[in-house]
């Protein structure tokens, strides 16, 4: 049997949802971007990061309680999301769906799943590089607390072969952050991965948390240069969505994306609200990537690149003395 | 004391270099460049790879002494590239220069050297992401035989830092290919890296080796991406300099950069030949991303990313089964 290998996707944007948003209300928002993607021949969509709520790791919550409740508990096929994977099986199209994770014991985790055209969980992320800071920062008007509420992602950067007959790819899944981070892309493609997913919820002015010279403009780019370059070194198509817009007082990126092998943009968003952007790929277009510049079983030199796994930070050299 | 951290560098670019061009010839044009930066104030300038002679892996080579007439033998301070140490020494100018390198013992390397305002070798590098074959390919018009002339850098990634009262850098060198490999960017910056020289010879149209699909335009964006993508990711100057335009009949990209530490690119050429472009750059900018958004300390997962040394090729996943 030949697989699937050329077929469309789908980049699903969301605008802005509001912290009083009710779960079922931003789930018929999103089962309808999902049935528009699926009208417009997808057999796969990405939606962003944390898709079911506003982003909350803005603020300093007091309680855990009001915490856990961004969170979804028990398995997500069968609460409040449920439309989403009768639809995925009604219209056989898979989705890529960002969400806060409670585990039954009592884990938070930032985290993707990956549902197939039966509307199947087929594999789960959990954010490896989670920004921000465990405290929060005095006289800044947002926060940026992943470390405060979500723990680290455990489970790796574990590829996933999908259902040739759905369509026959390599996925990855990053969320956000990850993406400025080549160590994930390319564990991932040293498992073959020739499709990348990714969501992402990226403040578009970080006022006093990442340095005062960061506008809009320069984290566009910046968002835009991570998938574009890392697309091209690891010879993938990648889908890279955002949820977007001002989010109760918060400027979000928008910007979604999605680009091809050579590290070229496809086709971007062009706007701050709900978007459904669908484009063809073809998978057989990784390959010569992956069989020429990046033949990284011809090219790379592992034995240079101790210090990435042996060390976490940065060591600086010892101060500058006179050798001669 | 404090260093030098904020200071004039400059890109030079260098346009072809005839088969038939004396070595002597050559330098007194290099020098005549390196003259034209010590005018406009820098203190530092960054030369492409192999500098010296015509990108010579183009062509099968019959006999070992012609391949070695490509190369310098010996203390390259005392050769026919004396006049440029003179010059380094005399207008207090720094220089990287990369060259085709033959040692005492026998051993050819593609090569980049460090030296300082003193006109003294600081530091030395040996390419480690060799591109092309080891046999030539029937029916190309150019081939790539840098795996057959060359052996693997035995040097690793190593930064050094400089003399304060010259410049106050830990400095990274890279070597044409290497650019696209993040995993030589990331050795260096794991050592407080903020500049990195790269020279490069890239071929412009390289039919039938890289895939047919890519043309001049595609490959300057590849080459940029490369530079700006990395420079963000860590935190770091770059500059990146080419060998450039139809050097016997095989064509070389131009477009030598500057970049800041946020990935943009300060001045680029605009021009296929010699080109001599300065820029003040501050090094005390690259703190914020590497205290910031790319403070490796806090934010890497190094137990995540074990594939990378741990592996060589890509190993792809067994095929799909059903597993429900």
């Amino acid at each position: 049997m030949v697989g699937v290998r050329k077929f469309k996707i789908a980049a699903i944007q969301v605008g802005p949802i509001a912290r009083a948003a009710k779960r079922e209300e931003v789930v018929e928002r999103l089962r309808g971007l999902l049935e528009e993607a699926a009208e417009k021949n997808a057999t796969l969509a990405v939606f962003p990061e944390l898709t079911l709520t506003t982003f909350f790791p803005k603020w300093l919550i007091d309680t855990q309680e009001e915490v856990d409740s961004y969170f979804e508990k028990g398995d997500i096929t069968k609460g409040p999301c449920k439309p989403l994977f009768d639809l995925a099986k009604h219209r056989g199209i898979g989705f890529y769906l960002g969400y806060a994770e409670l585990t039954e014991d009592g884990h938070h985790f930032n985290t993707s799943i990956l549902v197939d055209n039966r509307g199947e969980v087929v594999h789960k992320y959990r954010k490896v590089h989670l920004p921000g800071f465990v405290e929060p920062i005095a006289d800044v008007p947002f926060q940026q607390l992943e470390k405060r509420y979500f723990e680290y992602g455990d489970l790796g950067f574990e590829a996933v072969r999908t259902n040739p007959e759905w369509i026959d790819a390599t996925v990855g899944m990053l969320i956000c952050n990850d993406r400025r981070w080549p160590e994930a892309w390319r564990s991932y493609s040293l498992q073959g991965m020739d499709l990348m997913l990714i969501g992402y919820n990226s403040v578009a002015n970080a006022v006093g948390l990442f340095g005062d010279k960061e506008n809009k403009t320069l984290r566009q780019y910046h968002s835009d240069l991570s998938v574009q370059s890392n697309a091209y070194f690891n010879s993938c198509y990648a889908v890279s969505v955002g949820k977007c817009g001002n989010e109760e007082g918060q400027n979000l990126l928008a910007g979604s994306l999605i680009v091809d092998p050579t590290g070229r943009t496809m086709v971007q968003s062009e706007i701050e609200d709900d978007d459904v952007m669908v484009r063809e790929i073809d998978l057989d277009e990784t390959i010569v990537g992956k069989q020429k510049m990046f033949d990284f079983a011809r090219h790379r030199r592992p034995e240079c690149y101790t210090r990435l796994t042996e060390q976490k930070g940065a060591v600086a050299l010892p101060p500058y003395s006179e050798k001669k």
